[in-house]
């Protein structure tokens, strides 16, 4: 068992306590169309401010010393990491402030606010998060935390796939969404620490395919296309990250919009469970069929959602006008 | 305990062994906008064949002698009755056909024919179905299997609140949706069996409140207006179904469409699972402010979702339009 699998062991014992143990889910058409013996689906869209970033958040904040703490943390997300933030700061009764895009979502604006953390809007040219954080750092002595380039920040990620792992039989091949990282290779060290016979496939959108370009040449290459649908995959990969997907990690595949959607469309539909684009990107891989078919024919696969946050004011405002 | 709770227990017998076990959901953030002690989410959207309309049909069709089954069976629905029929007859080995409105979605046909049916379509005038379904008993010899109005679909549907109440500590409150009055005959018969304390509200749309009238009145009154967006819920209340809510239904509420639809909101955006309209009334009812408080404020509520089915095709082609 490797050595470095203790973190997320450790991390679990204490994350366990106050994250949600997430249900995994099945469905005899996704086993039938794919040829499976079993998919099972690890539920991270019921999580806690609805994605993984919870858990993350959890085991990092919760290990800052209190004197590093004292005058308050600082996070920049447009997205999931800044609700998960701020409701362990909540918890953990430290002052949080998130740095947000003034283009981020209201709704997500608002849910920063609802579970307790001061938003500070930024501009949304790509340098302001960091910059305005940076200056608030300098200003206001807070301690920054990262949303993937942190080892506590990975460790609290993988024990996504430890606690799936632990909970059911043996699985043969585990698909995971790619963004800056932090939720693939915290779950690829759980899974090869619980099982060397697992193969981890990472999924990733063609419109944002760093990480696949770097695991194919050996070094980080930028992100450069960015118009895809999975908001929440939109990062690159980073320092930390990528040695270690580049030691746990088989393969990397990439899927299209159009795959990506198709599979939102068969969560939502077929399984009645709101998964955001980001969270639907694993299935898209499966049913893709760029995953070497021997890998899938009567095997049991693990395939993480990583949220379900989504703004749906449009389609219930929509629904009102037509039934008002 | 109440002599017509055996066949209940009875049809559970069998059911837990071909349903789903459906989940029982929480959220922190509806007990706290309630003022419940913990509310009780079962959840048949995660039925199989997506609503609880699976059980009802599997307990009727399962005890129909062989002979009567012999030329097959035949149902007329536009939603989710057809689909249960149809793949309890597939599973079962019976010829099914089932009479739909040539305006049913695409979606619900093909889903219904997708689970083994023979569908055949008739105009859409309310009289259509019952005409077509009549003429086809009296040419091809087919039995009949009502959605609603008959005691072996009841007391499979009762099953739920059955399945519920046997896996949970006592609840207080049992919330059910009314259409046709299928499913909450069935469930305040499991309730009051189980547990006569247990109260059982019965909601349903405003703007199909036939069973509200009734209810007051003392006798069946037909629906009148039918333009809500509960089309599960659109049918008057039953022959068979009406006394039983007379005599274990303690009240009838009713909600606004406005309040069923930020009930499928809160269930789809704060608790990420897909709720068709229909099942979301009776959270519409519980936050409506229409029920009694001092049956809520500290109390154990379940509340049941009848199903999950409805048409996401215009949603997902517009996702995809804007990012292809």
């Amino acid at each position: 068992m490797i050595e470095i699998f203790k973190n997320i062991k450790n991390a679990y014992k204490i994350l366990s306590h106050v994250a949600n143990i997430t249900p995994i889910m099945t469905s005899r058409t996704l086993d039938s169309i794919t040829g499976a013996k079993r998919v099972l689906v690890k539920c991270e869209n019921f999580q806690r401010t609805g994605s993984f970033k919870f858990r993350g958040a959890w085991n990092c904040i919760s290990r800052i010393p209190s004197e590093e703490k004292e005058k308050g943390i600082i996070a920049h997300s447009s997205g999931n990491f800044a609700q998960a933030v701020a409701l362990v700061a909540t918890i953990l009764k430290i002052k949080a402030t998130i740095v947000m895009p003034n283009n981020a979502t209201p709704t997500k604006i608002q849910a920063t606010r609802g579970y307790g953390a001061e938003v500070i809007l930024c501009g949304s040219n790509p340098g302001d998060r960091a910059k305005m954080t940076e200056e608030l750092i300098q200003e206001r002595e807070y301690r920054l935390v990262h949303p993937f380039d942190d080892y506590d920040v990975i460790f609290g990620a993988g024990t996504t796939a430890f606690e799936l792992m632990s909970s059911i039989k043996p699985i043969d091949l585990l698909l995971v969404p790619i963004g800056g990282g932090g939720l693939i290779s915290g779950c690829s060290i759980a899974a090869k620490g619980l099982d060397p016979r697992v193969k981890v496939i990472g999924i990733e959108p063609k419109n944002a395919d760093d990480a696949f370009r770097s695991y194919q040449l050996g070094k980080r290459v930028p992100v450069e296309n960015l118009n895809t649908i999975a908001d929440g995959l939109r990062t690159s990969v980073g320092k930390l990250t990528f040695p270690i997907i580049q030691k746990y990690v088989d393969n990397i595949i990439t899927v299209t919009e159009e795959q990506i959607i198709d599979a939102m469309k068969f969560y939502w539909e077929r399984m009645k469970i709101v998964v955001e684009p980001s969270g639907a990107v694993p299935l898209a891989g499966l049913l893709s069929g760029n995953i070497d078919p021997s890998l899938i024919k009567n095997k049991r696969i693990g395939t993480i959602i990583s949220g379900g946050n989504i703004d749906l004011s449009d389609f219930f405002t929509s629904l009102k006008q037509k039934f008002n």
